[in-house]
């Protein structure tokens, strides 16, 4: 039910999913009377099913309190379903801080981990592969051990589910030298350079999108505002683009005609529709956040995310990383189920 | 000096200014030994002269240090003669911590302002107009009172030197709800309410880009993440639809012929070389930092920019502004010539 485009979005994404799966089962979490007539118009998807929930989180609700008051909600029964085994991975297009409390509510965390991140990943513009930034929002306010952590968790996904072997991690900051940063980068850096780990040091925002570090660590305020402003000047590139195109004369109409497929291409690697979402690292079990803006596509490819997060032996990996970050990283250990927000809450 | 294309891109810039205002003069600064024969390449530039000095403040020193020990250095002794009247403004592509150290240093800061501020100018991708963001790097940690006052001094400096009436200020923040942000940016917020300018409120990382904010406020560690963001995902996505048309077959090759006008129309929007570098904001004198890879180009439009601002009466409105806002700011107020450096060196 959540997104800017639901439920119709969410549901053909669904369909488009389920036909290139049809190994795996489907379920629409939401009001039956909106989706059904949605599913209706989809004839072959014989492996989608629909649990009616009665009850939103909207986009402006106090996430926690949402997630605790409605229980009939689609998003806390999604995770639910997850909890009780009946699905292996959730996926949501809502609110992200409160997909994050419902994963924590309902799931709690893996144990070991002080705080559950939200991973973004970012296209490698100058180089094959692509750059996971962590954390995208979930915690604003961090400690050194948090990002240290964020990075042990981020590592961990990269090497199981993308299968490199020694990804390289930095921590995002406002020069290269170790005495730029600030106190929080300083000492979460001189934690991790403790870690085993191929830690680069501090990368720059321009790195993120080099090719040369596949792991940037940063606290979700700063995460949040790197997101936001590389969609806001992806999209202000591709728009100027297609304006000046417009008010040009004939041949630079014909050159837009003739670049057609190239700028198909282009906007496949800098659409966020093509990215899978933002998986939660750290909740236990398999949760990913799709964008706000969703269409179907993007939401198909976030359900093929979770799929592959779920196949992967992510949880495992992520218990045996936590655990062996205790001999370098001292952390507050909290046990699973622990329901206490993130702090952007 | 200063600069990754210096002295030459600096002297050839330097003469394109002087060409272009022949009614001012041009003092480079620097060896005499290796600008006076790159200037014997542009004939025409008679308001051209130089200033000898045998130091140079590198890249990595520490700034402050370097600044107070270098006597001769190219970057004191600018400042210097801006501090004795020789010259109006300075411009500088080098190290922007020692550009910040030496304008401290010498110059000092206008009366009742905290922390002088580094402005960077941002197209606005999606209408006209730019945004101007502060702090783009100079103050890492700051205080609440020390981000309004940015708010302050960014909003007296697009009034005075770009015409408009009455910009409007954003606190760059995670969401746009004031629950959002951290404890920093949320007391920034409360005290900029109170200010009579016209604040909008939290703008979020895609809105500096949107042309719907004038100003945006922010600490120098995530402005500093903010702009080099951005410029890598610009520079990202104009090299991967270049590196697209290179592969690309005779077809799209043509097509790129064909919009060349057009996309050279959009480099110019997103090219930091015509934005005429970053002003200095609360120092007693007028500088102004060009990027450290400014070609020719750069750096005059940088000349240009310091031009402007130094006929403007900036120095008078920033001191009136700085005075008004005492009424609801509470600041600890320090004298001229302070040499305290910013948190960031």
């Amino acid at each position: 039910m959540g997104g800017d485009h639901a439920p119709s979005a969410t549901v053909e994404g669904g369909v488009l999913f389920a036909r290139e799966h049809p190994d795996h089962s489907l379920v629409l979490v939401g009001d039956r009377a909106l989706i059904e007539p949605l599913l209706a118009k989809h004839p072959t998807a014989p492996s989608v099913s629909v649990r009616h929930t009665t009850e939103v989180v909207g986009m402006d609700e106090h996430a926690g309190a949402a997630i605790r008051k409605k229980k009939d909600s689609s998003l806390r029964v999604c995770f639910e379903l997850a909890r009780d085994g009946e699905v292996g991975a959730v996926v949501s297009a809502g609110n992200s801080g409160a997909v994050m409390a419902g994963a924590l509510f309902v799931l709690g965390r893996i144990k070991g981990v002080e705080r559950p991140a939200i991973a973004a990943l970012f296209p490698a513009l100058k180089g094959p592969g692509r750059c996971l930034l962590l954390d995208a929002g979930a915690n604003v306010d961090c400690k050194p051990s948090q990002l240290a952590q964020f990075g042990v968790m981020g590592e961990t996904y990269v090497r199981v589910t993308r299968g490199v072997p020694r990804p390289r991690v930095g921590v995002l900051s406002n020069g290269e030298e170790d005495a730029k940063g600030t106190e929080l980068t300083r000492a979460a850096l001189a934690l991790l350079r403790q870690s085993g780990m191929h830690v680069l040091g501090y990368v720059e925002g321009k790195d993120i999108f080099s090719g040369e570090v596949d792991v940037v660590v940063t606290d979700g305020f700063t995460g949040n505002i790197v997101l936001k402003t590389s969609e806001g000047v992806a999209a202000g590139v591709t728009g100027l683009l297609r304006s000046a195109v417009e008010k040009a004369g004939l041949p630079a109409k014909v050159g837009a005609l003739l670049l057609k497929p190239t700028f198909a291409g282009l906007k496949k690697v800098v659409d966020y529709a093509e990215y899978g979402g933002a998986p939660l690292l750290g909740v236990d079990g398999v949760g990913v956040i799709a964008h706000g803006r969703s269409n179907p596509r993007a939401i198909q490819n976030a359900l093929a995310a979770a799929l592959h997060t779920a196949q992967a032996s992510l949880r495992e990996e992520l218990t045996a990383a936590v655990g062996r970050a205790e001999s370098w990283l001292p952390t507050r250990v909290r046990g699973k189920g622990a329901t206490e927000e993130p702090l952007s809450e």
